[in-house]
């Protein structure tokens, strides 16, 4: 048997200044001294994998809860519920993105009770959800090694969005032509303040790096 | 120095009918005897390599042009160009896809005189692309091995949508859990006509029959 997960359709936001419903959110986050984490990536970047190995790395450190984002599937969300940590899922309708209404409706439904950090793991997609600002206190991508060292010439405004830069899938470098110091260089370009990480989710390979950047980040927010 | 390219700014549509846009498009180019082929997949699955690839086993079988549509940057026609491909480059003004009236303004550009086989290269998305008819005759979505086999579950449209799909990055089968029963058996639901063919671009590995493959659709859409 499948477990059992919520999921929840968001509708389409009514508001039509998302920047501003977006401040707002993250000023009632701070308020409630909860640390919303947008992550953000290509299809198949390895955001679950990424969240189930952090998951063990965080645990006794922070609470971690996931509000996963998918057009369809509830896969993401019970993947994470059967490793024992609270989930939802979120429906978007068929939009390739969340903005900060449609993150709320979700924090709604999840409960910010209690909550510590809460990853929103966005839609698989480089484009939209860079333009949307979700009310997350930092963004995050990950860019895995088989897609290649170019993506921050192509996708600009991601990485000029995101804190944090994580490259995954590093265990499978030798069979893919990515240069590190390339990819370095592009994402700088675009953005010259972006931390840069990188792991290898399935071998747990940087894994507690990328926890420690994360539970610096909310202490700060905490604080 | 790079080599030249022309990059071309394609404007929002302004028509408020894609789909009779679209229709009217593939009317067009069924009269001058063009084959359009719309290329999708998510970022970094290997659009550009396929494309290389496919442009050696098609020499002297059919003439091939190639349309590189990406928010930014230039590096996928220029790579195009330097192995001998009539090619230009796109740039949507940060949209995530391209609709029928965008496409013509690219084929305006690229000039429909003569050609033959022309193939769009979309934006790197799963979502966006698959909710806008292009004018192309037919549909092709890439999905890489590394990406995992879940992805018609999360993105049903670029599935249902699709006359064919790839399966590219075969030579790393051994290095990732992909299972390919499950990802046919997923695809087949989503589309039940949709025809499934296993590449890797960068060895070689299934191009000819893809190139079979796009030689049949376009001598049956020029007859």
């Amino acid at each position: 048997m499948e477990p059992h997960v919520r999921v929840i359709e968001v509708k389409r936001s009514i508001f039509e200044n998302n920047d501003k419903d977006a401040a707002r959110l993250r000023a009632e986050l701070k308020e409630k001294k909860v640390f919303l984490l947008n992550l953000m990536s290509s299809p198949g970047a390895g955001k679950t994998t990424t969240l189930l190995a952090l998951a063990k790395a965080l645990r006794g450190r922070i609470k971690l809860g996931v509000m996963e984002a998918d057009i369809d599937s509830a896969v993401d969300a019970e993947k994470m519920q059967a490793a024992g940590v609270k989930s939802i899922q979120l429906h978007t309708g068929g939009m390739c993105h969340l903005d900060a209404d449609m993150t709320r409706q979700g924090l709604a439904e999840f409960g910010l009770e209690g909550a510590e950090l809460i990853v929103l793991e966005n839609v698989g997609n480089l484009v939209c959800p860079a333009e949307f600002d979700t009310g997350a206190v930092k963004n995050m991508t990950i860019l895995s090694v088989p897609e290649g060292d170019d993506k921050p010439l192509k996708y600009p405004l991601m990485y000029e969005k995101c804190d944090l830069l994580v490259v995954n899938k590093t265990d499978v470098l030798p069979y893919f032509d990515f240069d590190p110091q390339q990819v370095e260089r592009y994402a700088k370009q675009r953005n010259p303040d972006i931390d840069i990480l990188y792991i290898s989710a399935k071998t747990g390979e940087g894994i507690d790096k990328l926890a420690d950047w994360i539970v610096a980040q909310a202490n700060a927010w905490r604080a």
